[in-house]
């Protein structure tokens, strides 16, 4: 993989992930009359289909993490080289805030804004734990080479994670921090950002020991490193 | 496939199954003010979702019965051994356990609980009978091997069930046990389980009886029992 | 293809077809609260589900045709042979009826009933020629040796086509025939099936022309009837 | 591919899109009891199903572009010849008025209506501007000689687009003078159309000028236009 055009693909990547996810929820929330369930519906699916194609067509180019939390555990597998997570974790918070302010002007809604959505509590951070893990447990466990099936495979998941999880499954360093500045239906307010990204650590740390004890590849010892 | 692999894939996957099921009852209620329309669209989308991730990534492992019914049309097929039968049920019934029990955590509320939930009569047994019968021959026409295939055929007939039963398709004793915990969206009253495993496990005779007629594999000529 | 086992896959497909276009019908009607709309999309979800499903596991038994118009324009084409074609389409019809009844049964409602919804005019009819053309168009244009690509080409039309036509898309003389049996969300009057079937039959008619236009190949040159 | 067929197919695809834009607009909001949010719902999975269907069945006569913005970077590419450039475009637009039409024809409205329905405005034009760079991201980022595997990308693509911009994604300067002659739910005013057209069109030469900087293919050194 080319490594400039692979840390723009993951700029980019996180980019219209969260257009999709930002977008569409401004959408749902301001037609659905107040039935927050059909808005989610709208969210839900939307971010499943944008997934979906971000992954199918960008997978080749850089693996398509658009994740802090993915790319770290790939990293951690020997699947990433060091200089590379080094340049995409800033690539996907970057893309992710460019996002926001790209959906916000979609909407004709000032740029800046910062979220009240309140979304605290134990149920919350333990929901984002659950999610993230089980993110993670799909994507490791998925075929990372084909990247259509992976696409599915991680659309289906994360489609289904906005309705079984408290939290509406962040699962995303990179998105937390985007989805701050953002008052509208995807929003989280800033203060209760640190325990969602606290649990999305969570869940990658204890998915790599997970990993570890299941099969000792690490990334020392691995032969491939991108 | 490796025994213990096996056994653990067959606990996990189940217990995620229900953590979808209840978890996303629990939020489409939640968000669908009154319309059961919606908040049923969302389970039921989330449900073949993550039925679509499980059997795909767990498939390789265990079967992904997830479904002591299935385990046990698998097992008088010859397809399953009896050691393998006598580990998943109870993993499978666990793991349902478990997986109510997360979810209700993820959404802070108390964790015992007991179904209230009315779901008697002549139409519901015979609604699962219909919903059991229907899920069996889908996976014994299915692409057994292709465990993607095999995934997108039960998540899209678990899916559409939900909708043409009058039960909302169960189809599982060990969900059925499992959903007798909570006193949500997904529930059914303990004293209405029977019924419906009873349903559940006529629906698996018969379709074994079907199968065998059909085909006269059994379980002592079988070459490959896993 | 087995003979025997070709007409009973007929049979108990179209029974199942109908099952899942009524069952859901009855379920989104009952659930949605007076919405319609929630009501069609359960409707056409379930039943493209259930149509991916049935196309899936059943096409490569007797080739899933499930209607008597796809039968015919197959017959036309030297693709079925007449004997086939005579036991297909009483099969179709009978597991139509079929599939109404035990739809019933399932929802607890009186077995024997008589539609009384109205669905007449020029622009239902207009509605099925259209649809049936589309239906036939994309089943024979579709990859046919292919059961998984055909269903889920089958499936995607005629879900999108419950919403794009005015009738909501029957394009089945079987199905037509149904469902003047049951006086629910999917029924339609027994006075207006003959206008739905005479559309449907030459939408058949008229396919069978434009396919002899564009490749001359004949009932009777054919040399693989099935 | 045969020159006269491609041209019909994208006459008849073209038109077929549109009956499905249109017709499954009109009954959206005509079953929807006035929540916007479920009439965009239907509207949207209907879209994705039909472009589903028409790209995987069309894409290996014509190449299923349906859209001049499409055709006209094919052309840039060097992969669509100057002559097939020009029969497409006006078979695509004469298509999508062909379908509105036969849209209004199937649900008993007046066959020659015009459009009330603003969408004006900076947002408006942004969001169409995003719409078909993503779109035609999509197309050239995609495996173009897989016919299915292109249908599930633009189809999801173009379904979730229909939320995650302000103008519901028309992205496409024919369907967009097509919608100007509906006074439905998909409908644009005339007026409102150019700016919609120009906005499709800088995101057509857009993405020709980045994907000559990508890789410098050109019209003058292809070797197999179309």
């Amino acid at each position: 993989m080319n490594s400039r055009a692979a840390v723009v693909a993951e700029f980019v990547g996180t980019a219209v992930l969260l257009i999709v996810v930002v977008g569409s929820g401004i959408m749902g929330e301001k037609l659905s009359a107040g039935n927050a369930a059909i808005a989610l519906l709208a969210n839900s699916l939307a971010t499943a289909a944008g997934l979906y194609v971000l992954i199918a067509t960008l997978g080749p180019v850089s693996g398509a993490s658009f994740n802090p939390a993915v790319s770290f555990v790939l990293w951690q597998r020997g699947l990433l080289s060091s200089r590379r997570l080094a340049a995409y974790v800033p690539a996907q918070v970057i893309g992710a805030v460019a996002g926001v302010w790209i959906a916000h002007a979609m909407f004709g809604l000032p740029i800046l804004q910062a979220s009240e959505k309140v979304r605290s509590g134990f149920a919350q951070g333990f929901s984002e734990l659950i999610a993230t893990s089980g993110l993670l447990a799909t994507i490791f466990l998925g075929p990372r080479a084909d990247a259509r099936a992976m696409a599915g495979l991680v659309a289906a998941y994360i489609g289904g994670a906005y309705w079984f999880t408290a939290s509406t499954s962040f699962a995303n360093p990179a998105v937390t921090i985007a989805r701050t500045l953002t008052d509208t239906f995807a929003g989280i307010r800033p203060a209760d950002a640190p325990m969602f990204i606290a649990a999305q650590a969570c869940a990658a740390v204890a998915v790599c020991v997970v990993l570890r004890m299941l099969s000792p590849a690490t990334r020392t010892n691995s032969e491939h490193p991108s």
